[in-house]
């Protein structure tokens, strides 16, 4: 059911010319009025497997240079190395200003290949993140009080946040720089490495729950797909342990139904108090 | 005593023209025949400092395309957008092939700032790595057995290896994916922020811990510098959690004399069996 999803019509791009591609930015995957950066990664990141040799990301360096809205844009493509395993490309999305001028809103280096040609062997010591059942947990609807800053974005996400985490939405954050949840597509779609750069940045900011309030703002996003997911909910730990000069650092784990660590991300962002 | 170290002299860009370098990488940053993946970030780094209006890396997101020789190569450099706190640049290595086509061996997608404008606040859970004191650690000259892999490097460095993760260069890997030394230049230079970017791929290779041989290339390294270091030696953590599909990430931390997180750094890197 990939093809009529949510999630593949609003990230769907059209090659007009060899390495440019149109997106209609959609304003369902918004939080507040800014465009989510896993979305705006996701169209990047679509573009890119259709640049490229290789299907799958497996790296995947994002800067945020301005805030996108939602609107036409453009993502211009290049090619910069294709090898046998991995290869290499460069995406930058573009919109218009007021003035008509082009205004570049994202650059994203990317190394892609085919997780289906990896060989099975794992050794980890990484353990999934200590979450109850999904039933346990809670989402924008049925949450003891409405999180703050819920947004078009949440109506197509199933994001069930671990009680645990959500002392922010109840006005006694933990302190702790912790927010764990399930995830989903609102619709059902199965979860697919593109998804996947999507899910990395979609929880709350674990600054909600250090206590700060106000916009978070990524400087820098990097994604490693590591696996590809099995179908079912997907369980998302993200951890700041260094707030530090106003900048902190967000790692995300993501974790499938067969207990594989799918992939692991990091972002530094700019803490601005509200 | 920065100007005339060896670090900064082999790190030297001359300025051909705007946003075009000059550099002759030093043979004396090899790992066996292979010039070091942090050496090289430091050249990048030194480059974007030239062309952007900021000093400082805060964020370097850099994917390895082919690998470099000792000898001549240019860094090509553009700026991506300037801000009054942040401003984002691209670099590219190049070398020449025999046929005297050139070669792209890393790009680069970097976000500078200026240290020392940060306010002081820090919050964090973070710990320093648990490492013996500096006169318990082992170095290439001084290890009961010698160091596998030695190389040039290693006469530029002051690196002291903890015990307890040199089981491999005994024929004993701890199984654990654990990498800890304590870091400095050899001729004494501080570390600063452009030094930081050597120092979180100059360990090692955890995989070694781990019990695999061979070499282990990286595809993409991303590096944040959280903090100027303060003088005197640093120590080095770093942990990979999770081997998979021939692929591992390995996580670095540096931390000052100061206990201050000064940077952070993840890469992707290959497991090629040897």
């Amino acid at each position: 059911m990939a093809g009529d999803s949510e999630f593949d019509r609003d990230t769907a791009v059209t090659r007009r010319e060899p390495g440019v591609y149109d997106i209609d930015l959609s304003a369902g995957w918004t939080i507040i009025n800014a465009v989510n950066g896993g979305y705006l990664l996701s169209v990047l990141g679509r573009a890119l497997a259709d640049t490229l040799p290789h299907p799958d990301p497996f790296t995947v360096s994002a800067h945020y240079l301005t805030a996108s809205q939602p609107g036409p844009a453009v993502v211009r493509t290049e090619t910069v190395r294709t090898g046998r395993t991995l290869s290499t490309g460069q995406a930058s999305l573009f919109q218009c200003d007021d003035e008509g001028n082009e205004v570049e809103r994202i650059r994203v280096l990317a190394s892609y290949g085919d997780l289906t040609t990896l060989p099975d062997d794992v050794r980890t010591t990484a353990a999934p993140p200590p979450i109850p059942p999904l039933e346990q947990c809670f989402g924008p609807d049925d949450a003891p009080a409405p999180i703050p800053g819920s947004s078009a974005i949440t109506d197509r996400l199933m994001l069930k946040l671990d009680p645990a985490t959500l002392g922010w939405a109840l006005g006694a954050p933990s302190g702790k720089g912790e927010m764990r949840a399930w995830f989903g597509l609102a619709d059902g779609r199965d979860a697919d490495p593109l998804s996947l750069l999507l899910t990395v940045d979609a929880l709350p900011p674990t600054a909600f729950e250090i206590g700060l309030k106000g916009w978070v703002p990524t400087v820098e996003l990097t994604v490693h797909v590591r696996h590809r997911p099995a179908p079912g909910p997907l369980r998302v730990s993200i951890t700041t342990r260094n707030l530090a000069g106003g900048f902190l650092e967000e790692d995300a784990e993501v974790w499938d139904s067969e207990d594989r660590l799918v992939a692991q991300s990091r972002q530094l962002a700019r803490v601005r108090l509200g």
